[in-house]
């Protein structure tokens, strides 16, 4: 296309109010334009990338089974009624109503659209399992929407819902759907983890959201920096590494720790490591006192411990109740000779630990030469607290190291929590009546658009990845007033579509550069710079990711773009 | 894809809500559902044909260079009070408000938004023409939905703005634009007619709807039998056919004719042709009286007369102002000796009529042997009725012809209505401030998809074109219990995919009654049995547009379906 006639309006300037980089530069480089807070348009070239991205999952998503459909925005309240979600989904969801007064919710998702069809058609186990989806428009009115495209209020969502008879379908439509988002995501050039998340109030297992690693990400992951192993930070399991020592058991002393009371005072006091020592904090557990032990350099997860505890609330005891139960002060409490009343639940690590230190449930003294099971029972031991750095992947594969990321997609066994109060039912073999089992699977589409740009930028502009580019070849007129270097600029540009490739021509009367500094912006991958060497047949090639440049006899520019173009595809 | 596996429910019975041929066949074969009134959801056949539609606009929009964008939904009130239409609009408009209370309009068309963008971001004459479209969801709360797909309440739309610093820029856009839609639908398969429309208060010749020919359409167009010549029945001239009489004037006599009052009935007892009566009516133009004469075969159009009087008010004036003005009652008014204070329009073919009857403007008579000019003077003649069936066409070739019509799209010059208001100028060649002209140009997709069904069907089900079809090729194993029957319709599933074509492949267990008839409803082009005769190597090829039926040998199956492929496109 010849740039004269694209509308893609350029900003010199970082506008005000973006803060992050993926922002910053779709504005300025023209791809997208704000139309209310949290709220935008995808101008030519911003649409020309959505594409691409919406025809990767496209792909990607019919190859692994699933069947394209399109749902409606506007959805009647009578079924977030039935889901609950009516009630439930506060202000985020938005409301509206029809010239009769009747109620509609804008679609924020679809569960309830689907499960209202699938009800409504599917009445035999023989015409399960399915798995539909659709690339839709999505509101959701954000209280603070941010950071350009990655939180919105209208945004573009690849949903997919599947609906089973047996468990075995479901799991093989999620490993079939986690497979097919990796592809994805790996098309569009992203460096992602699948990260094992948080079920909440809906439980079961199987949730995992798929996270670009990022500074600007608004969640924190743990990851093996040599397997595919990840998991959101409250659900990262920690594998047990036992060093057996070879230290003989010492006697149990009680020691005067002034007003050492933290671990890191405590280890500076007694000059101890802070890995001997036993932290020991007092919960409330549903009511109970619970004693949990944990290294002192270690942290308690609370959910690994709610978990664990089978308990609907667990928070940390107050002072009174501290006094009450351990008859003394946080900052000085340990596991020894505690009343029977109170339960104690140590880490797995606790157990491996050899003359430690602890407080002795007296202010301003610590034990040393703990021991477990010799100074002290527990009614349990088991994971409890969060991964650290350093920690080895729990696949055995590698360390733990932490990043922020960017959800950018997420896949989900809803089970029966929309189809049971929706009554999706089913006959199955026997001719008994069932409930079906649901699965749902989303990509933020637009929200994959900036988070490929948050990842490939420079100094200068964006940096496309060929599977995504807006054009593949940016083909400059460095002085287009010249005759002669337009005459070959003309000619090239036929060249290069005919080599196939999407070509994107500057044949503005503008100074050159004006055009380079539009040309690094919108980061194209080759580009191809017709200037004052034309006469002699020679232009120049710079590949923007790299940013190295040749010169190039117009003879051999075909199969040297063809060649550049396959480097860079590696 | 193999059917067992696809989202496909068919129904047997004609759904009662339903009462177009197109939206019964949609539901029945499952390519819609209902999920509110107006409000449907595209099912997995459906949303496959949507797709060819939306390739075949986007390939032609692109061709004709214009650019795709994508804009929001949800649109900031502000902008629709600057245009006016916040409150012009009516409750057609769907109106909501966000978290903060802000008033937003859910998009019904997009004028508002790209004027904003445009505005903000074009200043100088150098950027422009811009011709920018979209395929975005619409939203319009019509009062009575209808007609399934035909008039929905949320609808798929290809909407295009173009820009302007030149008249002769947009008359260009605008033939490139009308060109594209005509390539579009002639791609869909469809009867359609550029139909030259009204343009209402905005004024402005140039304004054509696409109209797919059907007796279900709303509108009554006119159109040649011969040309491309169509308007709207409101817009459609009418050519002037001087046919020269012999006949020698006669004298004024002035007759009783008792009762009659109706052309018919004057016709009647006189016994002459209705085309001999001068039909005489008086109007009030803005206050004033006119007596209007046409035909008594023709029907005074009232749009024609009130921009041929330049008048912004007509209507037929009153028993009172009949008589007050023409001293007698209406049924038998007439031209001759008429007060001076009463304006005369006489139609274009009312000057060449011979020994006319009229109204003698006294209760019971009639003159007979009126000759305008010798019997009364008029102060203009001008087109000024309605064209009939029969009527030459106005571009000379052919018979006018009515029929009613589908809009599916529709071109329109704009010039300054929103940019006026809305402020969107550009700095012209001279340094000075001028406004942007604009046109818009729409295509109902989803409206065309169910146009394409109103048109290709019979009592069996629907037949989709070549271009539309959502899958290519229907191969159904007869028997799929048999074990011979589904080898072969295995191995021919790969044959027919390899050859490149998209097969539908009916794998299901169910009685071959049942195939058929779904495979009639779906109305793929090809059909392709496996049955009895698979153990020797033959089976049936059936053309769903013309029943044709052939047994092929299998060894042959790849080049027939290829050649009664090749004859469906011609």
């Amino acid at each position: 296309m010849r740039q004269s006639q694209l509308f893609m309006p350029t900003l010199r300037e970082v506008p005000a109010d973006a803060d992050v980089k993926s922002h910053q530069l779709l504005l300025r480089a023209g791809f997208i334009r704000q139309n209310a807070a949290g709220i935008y348009s995808f101008l030519p070239l911003g649409k020309k990338v959505l594409h691409k991205i919406e025809n990767i999952v496209r792909e990607e998503m019919n190859r692994a089974g699933s069947q394209e459909m399109m749902m409606p925005a506007l959805q009647l309240a009578e079924l977030w009624q039935e889901s609950g979600r009516w009630y439930s989904y506060g202000p985020e969801l938005m409301r509206l109503k029809d010239r009769h007064e009747r109620d509609f919710a804008l679609g924020a998702t679809h569960e309830e659209v689907i499960t209202s069809i699938i009800r409504d058609e599917v009445k035999s186990y023989k015409k399960l399992p399915l798995n539909l989806y659709q690339i839709q428009t999505k509101f959701r009115d954000e209280k603070r929407p941010r950071f350009g495209l990655l939180r919105g209020r209208e945004f573009i969502m690849k949903d997919a819902y599947s609906f089973h008879d047996k468990q075995e379908s479901l799991d093989e439509t999620y490993e079939a759907m986690k497979n097919a988002y990796s592809a994805i995501f790996s098309r569009c050039g992203l460096n992602f983890r699948a990260v094992l998340a948080d079920s909440g109030a809906i439980g079961g297992k199987d949730n995992h959201e798929f996270m670009v690693l990022s500074d600007i990400g608004e969640d924190l992951i743990a990851y093996s920096n040599e397997s595919d192993f990840a998991a959101n930070i409250e659900m990262a399991p920690v594998l047990l590494e036992v060093k057996s020592s070879s230290e003989s058991l010492l006697e149990l002393e009680k020691v005067a720790t002034e007003q050492a009371k933290t671990i890191e005072e405590v280890s500076g006091f007694l000059n101890v490591s802070s890995s001997k020592i036993i932290k020991s904090l007092l919960y409330m557990a549903d009511g109970q006192p619970v004693l949990v032990l944990v290294r002192g350099d270690h942290e308690v997860n609370e959910i690994k411990l709610k978990n664990e505890l089978s308990a609907t609330d667990v928070a940390l005891a107050s002072v009174e109740d501290t006094k009450k139960w351990l008859n003394t002060e946080p900052g000085s409490i340990g596991p020894v000779s505690v009343s029977e009343e109170v339960k104690i639940i140590a880490d797995q690590a606790v157990p491996y630990m050899v003359n430690a230190v602890c407080g002795a449930n007296e202010s301003g003294y610590h034990f040393l030469n703990v021991n477990p099971k010799r100074d002290f029972e527990y009614s349990q031991s088991a994971d409890i607290r969060f991964v650290v750095e350093g920690d080895k992947s729990p696949d055995g594969k590698g360390t733990i190291v932490f990043a922020k990321g960017i959800e950018v997609g997420h896949v989900f066994k809803l089970g029966k929590v929309y189809s049971e109060p929706m009554k999706a039912a089913y006959l199955d073999e026997n001719g008994k009546n069932q409930i079906m089992s649901m699965g749902c699977y989303g990509i933020g589409v637009s929200r994959t658009l900036a988070a490929v740009a948050e990842e490939n930028n420079d100094d200068k502009g964006l940096i496309w990845p060929l599977s995504l580019t807006p054009f593949d070849v940016h083909l400059i007129a460095v002085n287009s007033k010249n005759a002669e270097q337009a005459a070959l600029s003309d000619e090239l540009y036929d060249l290069i579509k005919n080599d196939g490739f999407d070509c994107l021509y500057d044949d503005r009367p503008e100074r050159a550069g004006v055009k380079f500094a539009d040309s690094d912006l919108i980061g194209l991958p080759i580009r191809v710079m017709v200037g004052k060497r034309a006469s002699e047949g020679i232009v120049e090639v710079k590949i923007r990711k790299s940013g190295e440049s040749f010169e190039v006899p117009v003879s051999d520019l075909s199969s040297f773009i063809k060649q550049e173009w396959d480097k860079l595809k590696n």
